[in-house]
């Protein structure tokens, strides 16, 4: 047992580390109605997954062979570890616990491993900037069902950090990403470059269900741009929509088709709602839509880099996590207020809370199921 | 000829003054395809105009009989260019002249009565903070129309103020009515109100053409609940659908709705995209919404006042013109770039704009329509 004294749970989706896991994590992710509903989601999701794993497959084999998102994970996990040691004396040690959705580190490996490591005072800490019931909240909701199932219902005490849209040290970081992507045009043309950032979409219905989500991609947007402070013109768009349901739009793909069919030659693309890169950023967003762009005419498309490991970024990890260290916060004001349209019992909860500030429970009838199913 | 130095035009939807005018408004709010396209529009446009007619009146009637909204754009004029000529001596006299959209004071008045007051100088200001196509967008259009069709092509001078979605000044004056709206609670429960931020909706296919309002409304939101500083939590929902489209939800409606089926109590509506009474505050959020909510439980379902007159926002648009004036802008750096999805060739123009610093057009392949319809 090494004693260490505060946990730090990084939650994320994760990505197959190899191709063998390409069809098992699809697999778990259609299965999830927390990230996607379906008609006959028994038979449809293994479906849907099976169908979609071969294509999946040759895209990881065309980045390497595997998601990086692990690797980066780890090395922002350390990076921020090291930085709150000395940041925070009083609650050091600091380690820090991959807790994926769909692939190994799971929820059950980041709390076995605390226990192991003689944890109690644990933080679940999203890696996702903007809240959305389907990323930050599954992985919580996923956490808490870990936890029951582990036994280790009892063995941690817990507070939360789910969002962070608009943190100083997030957007300055994100702001530094987006020079590094000015910088790859020429001095003369980088004026003229239209910014395109690029979130994850989500279906409408999350949308109409009341989902936090567009609202604080909106706010990191703006943030980033009045920092940047330059002359270029920006628009916002959603990628990756998947399946017979209508996503949040204007799509990121159609957006570049008709940048290109408009004249413009001069595109760099801004993952706003990702930190590391993974398949959106590095096959979607660098060859598929690089692709699209080159076809249409843009004659120089580009991307910010993800934020990976860059040094400013583990300092905002550090800085928010040392923050929320301090101020003896169980959650956010907005964690508690379920999704108005939101069916599902098991959100917006929480396991064995530290003893400190939060606000009150909005579920004023709580949920008799949800006792039973913790 | 009055010799007004600097005219400034603020642009408005604008609404009925009196039963009269209900019918006219809603004709060429319906024949407007700027800011709503229906099929076979010319037969359609008219027939829901008039099936709406009788409904709408009813909802006039019942707010006094007509829209305040020319008596606060008045007052909101009054209150800024007497700050202007205050603030900037050197372009005073300043005037305002309102050039709503389908009811009169329209365009061409605004422009007649400038020409008569000998201005040269003339600022387009838009009222609405969010850009929007269908509204500042539509806005200038028909500015730009209306100078044609009056042979004022060349009468003026012209610069835009097209957005101001997290202005200091029109933030910290929104911020302020939302504690105005708080102050209706008892000081004991005022910690645990639900913050409803509601904005006009837009029909998904201006969303999916890339319409920028969503993300300027989501910036604004962010930035009024950070400035508040209170651990009130809070949503932002979309109000006001019509017709038979699907449009950008979570619907203010349901919302309301589902916060009642949920057991909460307490909610305070905030109109973040409107900066007059008009009536959709009047009559939809307070009435119409008022007994949904009292309906399904809220006990307590309040709105945060209108803009209207309060000094502060005077104080803001005079504030937000000054500083337009001083920068020697022509637009900013987003008014040109069209959303990618656009197909109508009179966006983004300016007619005979003053010579000063302007990023330069997006639109390299120009359209040969354009310069026969200005």
């Amino acid at each position: 047992m090494s004693n260490i004294k505060t946990g730090i749970v990084m939650m994320n989706l994760g990505g197959p580390a190899d191709l063998d896991q390409v069809g098992p994590f699809l697999l778990e992710l259609f299965a999830d109605r927390e990230i996607i509903q379906l008609p006959f989601q028994r038979w449809l999701g293994p479906y849907i997954a099976r169908r979609r794993t071969p294509r999946v497959k040759a895209l990881y084999a065309g980045i390497g062979g595997g998601s990086p998102i692990l690797r980066y994970t780890e090395a922002q996990g350390r990076g921020m570890v090291e930085r709150l040691d000395r940041l925070s004396p009083e609650t050091a040690p600091h380690q820090f616990y991959v807790a994926f959705r769909y692939v190994r580190p799971k929820s059950e490996d980041a709390l076995r491993a605390m226990q192991a490591d003689g944890v109690r005072r644990a933080v679940a800490f999203t890696q996702y900037p903007q809240f959305s019931c389907s990323t930050t909240g599954s992985s919580l909701n996923e956490l808490w069902r870990a936890a029951s199932r582990t036994g280790l219902k009892d063995a941690f005490e817990w507070s939360i950090i789910d969002r962070w849209a608009t943190d100083d040290g997030f957007i300055e970081a994100m702001t530094d990403t987006v020079r590094d992507g000015l910088a790859q045009f020429q001095p003369a043309d980088r004026g003229r470059v239209v910014l395109l950032f690029s979130a994850h979409s989500l279906p409408l219905d999350v949308i109409d269900r009341g989902d936090p989500y567009p609202q604080e991609i909106g706010a990191s947007v703006q943030r980033v741009v009045e920092r940047l402070s330059a002359p270029n013109p920006y628009i916002l768009a959603y990628q990756s929509d998947v399946g017979p349901v209508r996503w949040l739009g204007p799509s990121t793909e159609r957006v570049i088709r008709r940048l290109g069919a408009r004249g413009e030659k001069r595109v760099l693309v801004v993952p706003i709602a990702f930190t590391s890169d993974h398949i959106e950023t590095l096959s979607e967003l660098d060859r598929e839509y690089g692709e699209v762009a080159h076809r249409v005419g843009i004659t120089q498309f580009r991307r910010a880099p993800a934020l990976n490991e860059r040094p400013r970024f583990l300092d905002a990890l550090a800085d928010l996590v040392h923050r929320h260290l301090r101020s003896g916060e169980v959650y956010g004001t907005q964690y508690l207020l379920r999704c108005p349209g939101c069916a599902n019992p098991q959100c917006r909860n929480i396991l064995n809370p530290i003893s400190g500030s939060a606000p009150e429970p909005r579920s004023t009838r709580p949920d008799p199921a949800l006792g039973a199913r913790l």
